[in-house]
C-alpha cells in the first residue's frame, strides 16, 4: 500500500480525495492534517465516514509526513500552501498542490491575480502543471504537480486539440462557465448561505477572474500558441459539477466530423475523455462523482460558430480526482485505478 | 373592475396570471377556462388558491368571453392558441396571445421553426409584439398583442439601446441563457422529472432554438437593423429566473459609462427595467416574482468585448407579468399598477 | 399612512416586513436600522429592493422613532432584543417584538431555555402573545406585542380548538416538524452552509428546542389546560415553509367530521386559516409567501390517532405576516389589509 | 466472475444496480432487459454511463438468463414482477425481487394494499425476506429473496432489538418518515414534476401506506411480537435519503445508555450499521451512495419516549445496495463486497 499523506483535510478538495482513495485500491491516506480540528477524527467532522476514516487529525510535521508517507497532496487555500509545499519539497517527498500557488511560471502574472507575493519563483518554474491530457510524461517525473483549477480544467481539455490543430480562426474564444457550489469552497459566507444561494443563479468575477490567465497559461504551454479566452463564471444552485459553453469561431466549411476527427486523435485512447455522438450534450450529472470530462458539440454553420459544451465534477476531474490520476501516474500505476466508479446519476 | 378571461389557466403562465390579477386593483379574472381541469375550481387544482380564486373552470366559449370581459388572454401551448385567438379577435374582444402564434410577421419563418402550419397570416402581420418598452405605443391601440417569449425579452431589453446608437461593431451577438425549469411549462417529461432534473444543468437547442428567430425579428422591427444572434439556451435546476449573459463586440474606445449613457437614454423612466451600478451584477432572486428586468455591465477592454448580464423572472416579465403590463397599456392605466411587489428575495 | 419602523431591517424576519409593507396600502416603513450596514441604503443590501425600499439604514435611535412611526417592529435576535424593546416601550411607542425575549410570562423558564438573564420581568408579564386567532382581543389594547415563534404558530393554531374542546385524550402530543433553512436566520454558519445543507436532511434539538416550552404555554394561556408537546423540528433543504405533523391520541368513535365540526366553529370566519377537505393535505408551497395556516387531518383509527398537517411559511405566518397581522389589530385596520396575495405556488 | 441479470434495468433501482455492480469485483451484469429501450445500449439511455455499462438492452427471455447467470435481480413495478419472478424461479436460478410482490406471507394482506390479485401464494410464503442483519441465515439458502422496502428497512433496523429486548412499553410506534424523490420512482407524473416537486415539502399517504403492513409483517417475522406502527411517509425536495423520526413509549428508567447497550448486543458486528454517539444525530448526506443504516436516539424523560433517528439511502440499503448485500451472502461471498465505498457528502 501507497501511503498519503493530506494536507487540510477537512476542506472540500482534502475530504474528496480522502472519499476517493477509500476505494483505492494500492493507496491509503496514512496522514491527514487540519488546523482547525486537529485532535478529532475525520470521522468526527464529517460522521458520514465513521467507520471508513477514523484517523486522528494532526498538525502539519513536514518531517514526519515524509518519513511516513509516499506522496503528498497540499490541500490548503492559495497563500497557505505555498511555505508547506516548500518545506515537503524540500524534505525530498514528491508533491501534489491543489492550490493555485503553483500553477503560474512566471510568478509576477500570479501575483498580480492573487494579490499576494509569491517568493517561490524557483519552485513555481519547476511546477509541472497536472492535466495528465496534456502533460503526462512531465508529470510522471514531476517532483511537485500544480493540479489544475477547475474552470482550467474544463475549458483547456476541450480547447487544447483545437488550437493545436489550428481550428480557431481568431479569438478571443468565449467561455461562459457554470460552477455548482463546491467549488467556492468550505468556508460560510454571506453569499454562500443556504437561503441565498438556493433557487437563484448569478455571474461573478465578470471584471476578470483568476482562472482567466490560467486557462491562456496552460494552452500556451500545451500548444505554443498565444490565445486569448473571455471567461465568465456563474454560480449554480447545487453542489457538484461545471457546465463550460465555449464560443470558437471557425471557418466556414468546418463540419461536426471534422472536430471528432480532432478529438478522436487527440483522445481516442484517453480513459477519462468520452466523446458525445451527434445532437447529444452532456448535463453535469452524467459525470457526478466521476473523473470524467464529457463533450459535445455542434456546428452553428449560419454563425460561423463552434459551439462546445463541456461538463466535469468540480471537486474530481476538477480537483481531487485528477489529483489521484496525477498521483497514479507518478507512482508508475495504470492512470485509472480507483478513479472508475460510475457516477450518481441520480 | 375590468373583467378578464384566462383562456389555459391551469398552465403556468395562466396561473402565473391569475396570481398577479388577484393583488391587481382594478382588473378581476372572471372567466378561467380549462380543457383538462373543467368543472373544477381553480382552487381545487391549486389548493393554494383556496379564498383567493374559487373560480369553476369551464370550456372556452368564444361568446360568453367576448360578452363578459374587457381583454383575454390565451395561455395555451403554440398551435393549440391560433385558432382560439382567431376567434375571440374576430368577435371584437381585445386579446393577448402568450403563445410564440403570432410573435412572427412572416409566418413563414414560424412555420420553418415551429414545425407547423400557419394559416392566419393577415392576423400574424397585424399582431403587435408585446414589449412595452419598445412598442408601447403600437400596445395601446392593439386589438391583438402577441406576448414575446421569455428569453427574448431578456436578451431584446439589454440589446436593443445598444443596436439603435450602433455600438455594437459587429455580429453574432453571443446570448449564453440560463432558464429556471417553469420555462418549460407544466407538462410532465422524463427531462423535467424531479430527480433527473435536480442537482444538474444542461444545455439545450444547441443546434437552433425557436426563440432565437424571434430576437433577430424583434431587434429588427425595434431598430430596423438585421443582427444576428447565436443565442443557447440552459436549464438551471431551480424554478424561477431567467440569466442571460451576453457577449458583444465593440470598439476600443468604449467604457462603461457610455453604455450607462445609452441606457439612460432609453430606459430611464422605464418602470420596470433596473441599471445596476458598476461592479454589481444582478442575481435571479432580485426579480423573483416580480416584473423588473435588472441590468448590469462591464467593459472587457482588453478582450474588446461588452459582457452584459440580464436577469427577469421567466414567469412575471417573461410572461405574465408583461401580458399584465401590456393589459394595463391597453385599457390605459399606469402601466405598473398591480405590477410593483417586492420580490421574494429568499 | 402609519409610519413604521423596523428595528433589525437586515435579517430575514426585517428583509419580510419590508417586503410585506411595501405592498401595504396604508402603512410604509419610515425608519429602518441596521447596526452591521448602517449607511448604505437597504436596497444596496438587498438589490432586488432597488426602487421599492430605498431608505438609508441607520443607528437605533428610541427617540426618534418615537417621534417619528406609529409602531415599531423590533428584528433582533433574542438577547439583543430585549434592552431596545424596553427603550420603545419605556418612550410610549406601541412595539411588536419579534425575538423570543417576551414570549413567556415566567422569565424562569425563558432563562432556563435561552441561557440568558432576563431583567424585564414585568414586561414580560405585560406582553400579549401575538397570536390574532386566540388573542385578538388583548393584541388591540396591547402596548408590547410578543411575536410567537415559527414552530409554535404552526402547532398552535390547529391544537388549540382540538385542546379547548377536550377531544385530546391523553398527551404528549408528538409535533414532528420540519422547516425550511430559513428559519435558521441570515447569520452564516457551517451547518448552513449551502453545500452542506442542500440536498441533505436532518433532526436538531432532539434533546429539547426553546420553542416546546413556548407551544405548551401559549396553549396553558389559550385553553387553561396544561399539555404536554413532544416536539421535534427538522431541517428541510429548502427555503420556505413548516409542515408540522402531529400525532393526537383520541377516542375510538371520533371522526373526520367530528374534527372538521370543532374547526369550523373556531376557524370558520378566520382570514387566514384554511381548512382541506377530506383526502387532501397541504404542501408548503400552498403557502409560499402568504399568512395562510393551512390544516389537513386523518383520523387512523386502526390506531387511535388523529393525524394532523398544517403548513405555513415561516417567514410569513411564522413571523413577519403575523407580526402585521398584529400592526393591523393594534391600528384598528382590517386584519388581513395587505396580507391577502397569492402564494407563489411555483 | 459472477454473472447478473437485472430485470428491468432502466428504473431508478436497476439503475442503482448497474451503478453498484460496475465496482463490485466479483459480480458483473451480463444481462439487462428494458421492454421501454430494448435495442439500445444502456449507455444511451444514461449517457453517464458509457464506457462503464454500454450492454444492450434486451427483452426478458427467462431461459437466456437462467442459461448465462448465476443470480437475478427483478427491478419492475409491483404486479409486473409477479410473473417474471415465477418463471425464473421456476427454471431453478435464484431471484432477488425488489418489488413489492413476495413482501407479504400472507398474499390476502398484499391484496388489501395493493388492490391487485396474487395467484402466488406458495412463492411468496417461500419468499425469505431480504434483511440481512436480521434473516442473515435465511438468506443464504433462499432461492427467492423478497428485498425490503425502503421506509420499511428504515424503521425495522431501528426497532428490531428494542422490539426483541421487550423495552416498547406500547403500540403504537410512531413513525414519522421522510423520503427523496427517486423513492417514487423513474415515472414522471404532475406530482413529481420539478417545478411542482421543489422547494415544497408534503406528507402523502397520510390515510395508510402499503409500507405499514410490511413493516408490522416484517417486526413480527423477526421478533414474534404483534406490533403496531403508525407510519407517515413525506416527501423531501431532494433526491436521495430516507430520515425516520420514531417515537417510542418507554419505561420512566429507561437511560441513553441502555438503548446503547441493547443496539451493541444486536449490531455490533454489522458492517453496515452505524451507531452515533450521545448528542449526535445522523443526517442523510453521511449514508448518501451508501448502504449504512445511521442510527441515534435520545430519551425524553420528562415525556417517557424515546426519540430514534435512522437514516439510510433509499437506493442503496433501501433497495439496489442492501439487494447487493443480499446477493452477496447467496453467494458466499463476504457480505460487505463491492458496499463500502465512502459517501458522496457534498
Amino acid at each position: 500500500m501507497f501511503k498519503i499523506a493530506v494536507v487540510g483535510a477537512t476542506g472540500y478538495t482534502g475530504l474528496e480525495l480522502v472519499r476517493i482513495l477509500i476505494s483505492h485500491p494500492v493507496a491509503e491516506v496514512s496522514i491527514a492534517t487540519s488546523e482547525s480540528y486537529k485532535g478529532k477524527k475525520f470521522s468526527q467532522v464529517f460522521p458520514g465516514f465513521k467507520g471508513l476514516c477514523d484517523l486522528e487529525l494532526e498538525d502539519f510535521d513536514a518531517s514526519k509526513i515524509v518519513d511516513e508517507c509516499d506522496i503528498a497532496f497540499v490541500c490548503l487555500p492559495h497563500g497557505a500552501s505555498m511555505e508547506k509545499t516548500k518545506k515537503l519539497y524540500d524534505k525530498g517527498i514528491r508533491v501534489i498542490d491543489l492550490s493555485g500557488d503553483f500553477r503560474f511560471q512566471d510568478v509576477n502574472v500570479y501575483e498580480k491575480w492573487y494579490g499576494i507575493k509569491h517568493s517561490l519563483s524557483d519552485l513555481a518554474r519547476e511546477a509541472v502543471f497536472g492535466l495528465p491530457e496534456i502533460f503526462r510524461e512531465s508529470i510522471s517525473q514531476a517532483r511537485l504537480v500544480a493540479n489544475p483549477g477547475c474552470y482550467v480544467t474544463s475549458v483547456v481539455l476541450p480547447l487544447y486539440p483545437l488550437i493545436s490543430e489550428g481550428i480557431v480562426s481568431s479569438f478571443p474564444v468565449i467561455a461562459d462557465c457554470k460552477s455548482g457550489v463546491t467549488g467556492a469552497g468550505r468556508k460560510p459566507s454571506q453569499k454562500l448561505h443556504y437561503p441565498e444561494c438556493n433557487e437563484s443563479f448569478m455571474a461573478y468575477s465578470v471584471e476578470g477572474h483568476r482562472h482567466n490567465p490560467e486557462m491562456e497559461e496552460a494552452l500556451l504551454r500545451a500548444t505554443g500558441v498565444e490565445t486569448q479566452i473571455l471567461f465568465i463564471p456563474h454560480l449554480i444552485p447545487m453542489n457538484r459539477g461545471i457546465l463550460s459553453t465555449l464560443y470558437i469561431d471557425v471557418d466556414k466549411d468546418v463540419e461536426w466530423s471534422d472536430i471528432r476527427s480532432i478529438y478522436d486523435k487527440y483522445y481516442k485512447e484517453e480513459p477519462f475523455i468520452r466523446l458525445c455522438e451527434k445532437g447529444v450534450f452532456p448535463s453535469t450529472k452524467d459525470v457526478r462523482g466521476t473523473n470524467f470530462c464529457d463533450i459535445g458539440w455542434e456546428v452553428r454553420k449560419e454563425r460561423n460558430k463552434l459551439v462546445i459544451v463541456s461538463v466535469i465534477d468540480n471537486l474530481v476531474k476538477g480537483a481531487s480526482g485528477q489529483a489521484v490520476q496525477n498521483m497514479n501516474i507518478m507512482l508508475g500505476l495504470d492512470e485509472s485505478v480507483g478513479l472508475l466508479d460510475a457516477p450518481l446519476w441520480i
